[in-house]
C-alpha cells in the first residue's frame, strides 16, 4: 500500500477512536463504569468505521478434523467421536447449536479434514461445507502433520468462510472446533509460539487421567524437539504443519483473512488461541480483528492468553470448544454495540454531569 | 413446618439435584466441560422442581432512593440525579433499558424514596411504582438512615415485586438500583455485615477523587462506631435501618420473599451485594435463590463477594449498578437453562462416550 494511502488509514483510525470515546463518554453513567462494554464498543466502532456499529448478523464457524496422534493415546474419547459429533451438529442436538439458537448466530459446519463418511444428505446442507483436506493429519509425534500444500489448503478453508460471511453480510464471526487429539496440537502449538513449557502447556483435555496426562506431556515434548532446529519463518506456518491440525489451520486462515478484511472475530477457547497464535505469528494485524471469548478451564489456557498479552471476556470454567464460549461471548459484545448506538446522553436526557465539570 | 414436611421437602430436592446431574452428564460433552453453565442449570432444577428448568419470562427491579449521607459530599454527582436517572429509566435511554431490551427482559422502575416529583404520566405507567417511603433517607453520619417502621415499608416494596413476578409468570428475577450516594451506604452495611474494614469497604463510586475517598472512609468508620455498640439481631435488620437505603432495603426484601417463594434471582453489582449480605443475615435461606451477576470493579465489591462465599458469573470491570450486571447475566442463565433442556444425549446422538467407559 503506498504511504499516502497507509497515512490516511492511520488518521481515520485515530479519528474515530476519539470520536467513539468521546461519544460513549457523553452517555448518561460515570465514564468508564462500563467496563469492558466500553472497550469492546470502541473497537468495534474502529473496525467497522462508523459511530452506529451493529452486530446484528453473527455466525460461527465450527471447523472439524481428525488428528493422527490421537493414535497416541492422548484423549479420554476415541477418535470416530470427531465424526459422531460433526453429525450431533448438523442434526442440531450439540451444546453449540443450543447457544447459537440462544445468541440468534447461525453457524456453518466446516469439515476440515474428519475421518468420517457423511450421508448424501449431509452434502446437499447449506450449512455444511465438506473441504477435507484428508481424513485426519498424520501422527505428529512420528512425522509432520501435514504438507506444505496440505497446509495451505486448510488455510485457505478458512479464508473461504471469511468472504463467504462478507458476501452474506456478517457483522461478527466465531471460530470454533471439534477433533479428538487437538488438545495435544493446541499445547504443542504454543510450546513452539508462546514459550510455554511442555507441562505448562498440557491440560486434561476432555478429561484424561495421569498416565495420558505423562504421555501428552511427552508426546508435546517429543514434537517440540523433533521440528524446532528445522524451524522457518513465519515460525506460526511451520508450526501449523508440523503440529498443528486442519481446523486449526482453517481457524488460522479465518482470522488471517478476516484481518484484511477488518471483520471482528471471536475466538473461542484453548484450541481457538493455539489457532490465534500461529496468526498472529503470520500476521500481527489479526490482532485488531480478535475478541478472545473466555478463559477456558483448560489449565494451559490462562497462561496461553497471557502470553499473548489478551484478555478474554468470560471465565465460565467451561472447556468444550465448539465455539461455545464464543456464542456466550457474542451476546455481550452485542450488548456494547447497543449501548453504544441506543444510550441517551447526558445532554438528551437531561441528567447532571459529575460535581465540578459544569452540567 | 411440621418436621414430616420438612424431611419431604429435604428428600424431593435431593433426589431433583440427582437426577439433575445425571442428565447434565448424559449430554454429548465430557462431564463438567460445560463449568458454570452446568452448575446453574442443576440449581434452577432444583429451585424449580423440574428437570426441564426455563427461563422464559425475565425481569428486573430497578429499585431507586435518595441517599441524606449524600450531603456528606461522598459523591462525584449531585444528589439530584438519582431522580434524572429514574426519568432516564422511564424514558428508556439509561444503560439498563438498552440491556434490558437486548435481553429480552422486562423492568420495573420503583421509586423506594426518591428525592423529586413526578409529572402525572409517570404515575399512569403499568412499569412505575410510586412506593416512596420518604423523600430520601436521614443522613446516617449524623443519625439513623431510616425508622424502624419505615425499614419494614422498605422491606416490603420489595416483596411486592416478588408476588407481582409470581402472579405475572416471572421465571427469573434481578435486582438494581440508582442512588446517589448509596455506595456509601453499601460500604457501611458491608463493614457491619461482613467484618470489612472501611477503608477495605470504601471504594470509588461513580469516580470521586482522593480527598471525597478520604471523606467516605470517615463518614464509613464514623456511622460504623457510632451504631455498633447498640447493634440487636439480626444484625442485617438493624443495620439496613442504621446505614441503608430505601432502595437498599427493598432489594433485600426481594430476595427476603423470594426466598419463601424460591424464585431465582439476579443480584446485582455493589449496592445489591450489601443488599444480599442484609438478606442473608436475617435468612440464610436466601443463599439458595441468589445468583451473583458479576464482580463489579468498585474495589470492596470482590471482597464482599469472598466474605460471602459466593462466585459471581462475569466480570467485565462495570460499575453502573441500574441492574446492568444483572441484565447480561441473565442471558448466560438462561442460556445454561436451555443446554439442559435442549442438548442432545450421548445415546440419542449416537455418540461414543469415553474410552473403558463402554458406550
Amino acid at each position: 500500500m503506498p504511504e499516502r494511502e497507509r497515512n490516511f488509514i492511520a488518521k481515520v483510525k485515530i479519528d474515530i477512536s476519539a470520536s467513539a470515546f468521546d461519544k460513549i463518554n457523553r452517555k448518561t453513567k460515570p465514564p468508564g463504569s462500563l467496563g469492558v462494554l466500553e472497550i469492546i464498543a470502541v473497537r468495534l466502532a474502529v473496525l467497522q468505521e462508523t459511530l452506529e456499529p451493529t452486530l446484528s448478523k453473527k455466525r460461527i464457524c465450527v471447523y472439524a478434523g481428525s488428528h493422527g496422534v490421537a493414535s497416541e493415546a492422548v484423549s479420554a474419547y476415541p477418535s470416530e467421536v470427531t465424526g459422531q459429533m460433526v453429525s450431533n451438529f448438523v442434526s442440531g442436538g450439540a451444546a453449540i447449536n443450543v447457544l447459537a439458537r440462544h445468541g440468534g448466530i447461525d453457524i456453518h459446519i466446516i469439515d476440515a479434514g474428519v475421518d468420517a463418511d457423511w450421508p448424501e444428505s449431509f452434502l446437499s446442507m447449506p450449512d455444511f461445507y465438506f473441504r477435507s483436506v484428508r481424513r485426519g493429519t498424520s501422527n505428529f509425534y512420528r512425522e509432520p502433520a501435514m504438507s506444505e500444500v496440505e497446509c495451505q489448503q486448510a488455510l485457505e478453508i478458512g479464508r473461504e468462510q471469511v468472504r463467504d460471511a462478507l458476501e452474506d453480510g456478517i457483522d461478527l464471526l466465531g471460530i470454533g472446533e471439534m477433533g479428538i487429539g487437538n488438545t495435544t496440537a493446541a499445547s504443542a502449538l504454543l510450546v513452539a509460539l508462546c514459550g510455554l513449557n511442555p507441562a505448562q502447556a498440557v491440560g486434561r483435555g476432555t478429561g484424561i487421567d495421569d498416565e495420558s496426562f505423562r504421555r501428552k506431556v511427552q508426546v508435546v515434548a517429543g514434537a517440540y524437539e523433533r521440528y524446532s532446529l528445522a524451524c522457518c519463518e513465519p515460525a506460526g506456518l511451520y508450526w501449523l504443519r508440523m503440529v498443528g491440525g486442519f481446523e486449526i489451520a482453517a481457524m488460522a486462515g479465518t482470522l488471517l483473512e478476516a484481518a484484511r478484511a477488518r471483520l471482528p472475530v471471536v475466538v473461542d477457547g484453548f484450541i481457538a488461541t493455539a489457532a490465534a497464535a500461529a496468526a498472529f505469528s503470520i500476521d500481527q494485524n489479526c490482532r485488531e480483528v480478535c475478541f478472545f471469548s473466555h478463559r477456558s478451564s483448560e489449565q494451559a489456557h490462562g497462561k496461553a492468553l497471557e502470553a499473548l498479552k489478551v484478555e478474554p471476556l468470560l471465565d465460565l470454567k467451561m472447556r468444550l470448544g465448539e465455539g461455545t464460549g464464543a456464542a456466550l461471548a457474542m451476546s455481550i459484545m452485542e450488548a456494547a454495540a447497543k449501548i453504544f448506538c441506543e444510550m441517551a446522553t447526558f445532554e438528551s436526557a437531561g441528567v447532571s454531569g459529575a460535581i465540578g465539570e459544569g452540567s
